[in-house]
């Protein structure tokens, strides 16, 4: 990679966009981004990074379920007794789970059927209206992202904030909380990109001295998603954040780049 | 933990202090800080969280060794065989080693003796000007931040930014860049602070709807040396950020804080 696709911003602004209303299923999240991001006279515009919360993408897309609709396995009862947590619950963490990496009382750290390697299978009780309601990972955060990212160019396109025929490059990411081993505290990670590459290679990247980087590459996307949190909060009441003023590389690529393969790691 | 100390902040501003000198044993960073952000039209302000890289850091303190002056011991010899690293490099890190975590070839994690979980100790080879320095991480990250925390308020207090009288509340953290297991890419988080909570407790915060929130803590410190990151690089060009907006709570508190305790922690 050439040193210029990391060169230093002259600054970062990170806007919350808040308003939004209770989101329900078949909600068009990206129209939503445009038209609350105008009534607070924020304008989505060229190089934007838009960060969107796990929760309001899973209920867009109606990735709900309701615990009372579950019938649980006698491997989900088993596992739900070793890790004290409803079985039902349970049952919906492992139909989203491709491997158990911990189970222990009041921890259950699984490898989801996506690739993402965290608490629940990010399966989330928070900020459901209804006890009974548990929202899952979107079945795809990376079309997620792509359906979003492509509503907002429509929308801006459409909609007078800029001249039909612009090139707007924007870059959405879909975020998640996620817990880590050895540090206290959850940070916001993404979970699904669009438009832009969610991992810097800073590989074979002269340092000042014009020796080779050891470290060796840098992700992005976790870093932008942990900044859009220091707006958004954790409670839901701001789904999205704008970060702009970040230098990308655009292009087409997955979430998967940010997923270590299980032979990389030490730790599955 | 009072829902008021977590709104939502109107917006976030991450700004690049560049241009410092390379940084040699005994420089004032504080002092350097304050300069150079004047130097740019930038003034230092109430409730800022400055965010300054452990390179600078280590470098001003003289955490800085020579392999050459290294005489590997038996165990360095003989781990150094088992990752596949020269065994001074791997002497310097036992020295700062409270417990080996993982050691493949080519991958050596470690407890530190002042309690972070990262590669190699924090030992950094890159951005040295020579082949024979590394730089180990500061002896009490802590210490340093409050050092560089009471310098930049004196400067500020005699320099004219403020009144001499006025209260400035700001935070200090020193940040580094560690990689994690599962995901792929480094993120920066912090290793030291001063002035502030680097952890928000949400634990009996309702949500939206009124529910007790299941994310329990969140690691300010780490998303707000995230977003400094974004600015800053991994060259060291920019080895400090101002990131201004962030809703914090003042005090004296230790990045202890973020260390999950061995018994907590389920990878170690």
């Amino acid at each position: 990679m050439s040193r210029s696709s990391f060169q230093v911003p002259s600054g970062i602004s990170v806007i919350p966009i808040a308003g939004l209303p209770e989101i329900v299923q078949g909600d068009e999240i990206g129209l939503l981004i445009v038209d609350h991001a105008r009534a607070a006279g924020v304008q989505v515009m060229d190089g934007d990074l838009i960060v969107v919360a796990q929760k309001v993408v899973s209920k867009a897309e109606g990735a709900v379920k309701r615990l009372s609709a579950q019938t649980p396995s006698v491997e989900a009862m088993k596992l739900a007794d070793k890790v004290e947590k409803d079985n039902r619950l349970v049952q919906i963490i492992l139909d989203q789970t491709a491997r158990v990496v911990r189970a222990v009382p009041g921890v259950l750290i699984v490898e989801t059927v996506h690739g993402y390697v965290c608490a629940n299978a990010g399966v989330d009780q928070s900020n459901i209206d209804g006890e009974d309601i548990v929202t899952t990972l979107p079945e795809d955060s990376d079309r997620s992202a792509r359906d979003i990212r492509r509503a907002i160019i429509d929308a801006i396109r459409g909609g007078g904030d800029a001249g039909r025929d612009s090139a707007i490059e924007i870059g959405v990411l879909v975020s998640d909380t996620f817990n880590r081993p050895w540090r206290e505290g959850s940070t916001n990670v993404a979970i699904g990109t669009a438009g832009f590459d969610p991992l810097i290679d800073l590989r074979g990247t002269p340092d000042d001295f014009d020796r080779e980087m050891l470290t060796s590459t840098v992700s992005l996307a976790d870093e932008v998603a942990s900044a859009a949190q220091l707006v958004m909060g954790e409670s839901g009441r701001v789904p999205v954040a704008i970060v702009r003023g970040v230098r990308w590389v655009a292009g087409e690529f997955s979430i998967g780049r940010l997923h270590r393969p299980a032979k990389r790691d030490l730790f599955r």
